[in-house]
């Protein structure tokens, strides 16, 4: 049921190597859907630009684009530093790029996750590795490790989320949390992909997704590029088309999940969840355990990034506003869990109460990453 | 405190006269804030050409100009046939006008109220009244009375919402509902203009509205002109800011209201509703009695204007989604009384049961109608 060459075709951030040296690759979703255009980065720094320009977003991507990247950084060091680097040398540098990675963008565990892991395969690193050119392999190879484990969890997510939809829903979902934002199918997204290719009809409400507009730019394009129906809408029609009564399920995806279950995921998410809730719809989100940081035992404490006026001020180059007001842009917001029906991993369905269902379902995931810290 | 000749140059549109001839002029509320460019209309063509495609918009200046483009017609009519021109002539031209401007914008009533207050003054022509001038006259003397009496309605709703603000309050609007949307200081923004010039100090969020930018383009302008602090936010942060507990009151205008208080108002008014009343933030809706249908009973009779799918799909000519997809852009939704505070109008502040409180307030208002119907 699931085409997984196919799948394997919509890649959004690929590793490349060839007699050119090895890359980054990626599909610049910021000049989407208008331009498809890819991009081959040989620094780590560019990597990193990348990140925090939004050329590559989602939560699980950028985990997997700043692995990948700090895999890039061992290979561009030993090609200029050549015999002259060693194995501290490259720990050290990695530290640092470990670090740059870290602050792109500080909402999304996922990145902070990756890193360590990154970092974990650095310091594992012995004297017998003697060739850094092999500890590069390995950096290599933990990278693709994550964006393959990210394809497989979106196939389950997909698979369990599926479960939730009936043959003939209207569904709405905010942002793009498909396959531009993960290895795979994408975490909310995949439920509908498993879903259609299941043979159910669907209909999806996207909303647009104001400031950066990854509904209107990125999932209309996923979903119209998939065939499954949908209608494009404004963030501020959703309670308008909940009233109406189309809608039977929201699914959404997220950027970090407090041990409580509270979300932050796109600005916008938790207007949707009190509407929802008001219209009792059930309210969905999927998500990879990686996003689950059951270090913060509250919502509250997850770090809100705010970006720049210009991505509310300027639509892709256009003044909309007066010059020198003041302005407002959380990238993120949280919702909390007594919003949220449900939230679908690749490990299963958690629902209330969280901080048990949460717990179960990391159970020897986040353990084994504890481990190999000790 | 009010000062009425610094309103007065805050004018819409308005009528003019001279060596020319007469014209209907107006700022052009697309082009803002980019640029300020005055419109000069010499025929009701261009009249209802500038309604439709949102060159002026808001419920009650709607109707002020569909009111002056009406007195243009019989202007322009006796200008181009002269004496060859009849009473009857003259008044089955202003019927076809009134046709025209009444399909201009389907749901804010007061265009409606507007169209059947001119055709009133036009049939109340006798054959005394034999010079065609002296009721081109006429019908130019109603509509600026009508832009005269919501002049003063503004500034009465201002001071009647006015009493709703403490020194210190913090605000939110949604849309336009300002100076620009009528003759006078508006309507949901006449109590910030108010308690402002009292000395109070406020702060408004203002929602940027999509999909056509009333509240970024619009309303950030008009309150940087006054002074008064504000923040500019996409419309899916409303529930973000409400959550974080700073938001005092909701202010909105209303393009219809019916008996039982239901308002139809921009699309997003709703959702902003339905949050405010989960955060225990009281919600006004600020209207003149224009606004008021007492003929339907509640708002699932008013109708919805369908607006172009490209508002959405292009901003400013800039676009934002794949080419082909199946868009809903709805200009307006209904708010349910159970949602509403209380409404402002220029005769005091109706509160539920609304069925009884605007039935009230309107006594003698509407009752003046019928009795020249009759």
């Amino acid at each position: 049921m699931v085409d997984e060459k196919h799948l394997r075709e919509m890649q959004t951030v690929w590793w490349q190597e060839g007699a050119q040296g090895v890359a980054v690759c990626m599909i610049d979703q910021s000049l989407l859907p208008e331009q498809v255009v890819y991009l081959t980065l040989t620094h780590e720094q560019q990597v990193a630009e990348a990140i925090t320009t939004l050329k590559v977003r989602g939560a699980p991507a950028i985990g997997i684009t700043a692995a990948f990247g700090m895999a890039l950084a061992l290979y561009r060091l030993l090609r200029e530093q050549g015999k002259a680097l060693t194995l501290s040398g490259a720990q050290e540098h990695l530290q640092v790029v470990g670090e740059m990675f870290r602050h792109t963008r500080p909402t999304a565990v996922n990145l902070q996750w990756a890193i360590e892991r990154m970092l974990r395969c650095a310091r594992g690193a012995t004297s017998e590795q003697r060739s850094l050119l092999r500890l590069a392999e390995a950096l290599r190879d933990e990278a693709q490790a994550i964006a393959d484990e990210d394809f497989e969890a979106c196939i389950n997510m997909g698979r369990y989320g599926a479960e939730l939809i009936a043959d003939g829903d209207t569904l709405l979902t905010h942002c793009n949390a498909g396959s531009l934002a993960t290895s795979g199918w994408g975490t909310a997204l995949a439920p509908m992909y498993v879903a259609h290719r299941a043979g159910k009809k669907l209909h999806v409400f996207v909303d647009e997704t104001r400031p950066v507009l990854q509904g209107a730019r990125l999932t209309t394009w996923e979903l119209k590029r998939e065939g499954i129906p949908l209608t494009l809408i404004t963030d501020n029609m959703a309670g308008h088309f909940m009233r109406q009564g189309g809608i039977k399920a929201v699914f959404v995806g997220a950027d970090r999940i407090a041990a409580n279950g509270d979300v932050a995921n796109k600005i916008g998410t938790y207007s949707i969840a009190v509407l929802a809730q008001a219209h009792a719809i059930p309210f969905y989100v999927v998500a990879p355990r990686s996003t689950i940081d059951l270090k913060l035992s509250s919502g509250e404490r997850i770090p809100i990034e705010e970006r720049n006026p210009d991505e509310i001020t300027n639509i892709r180059g256009v003044m909309i506003a007066p010059a020198g007001i003041r302005v407002a842009n959380p990238a993120f917001d949280v919702t909390p869990h007594s919003y949220l029906t449900a939230i679908i991993t690749e490990a299963g369905i958690a629902r209330p109460p969280y901080n048990e269902s949460l717990r179960d379902l990391c159970q020897g995931y986040h353990d084994a990453e504890r481990q190999a810290d000790d």
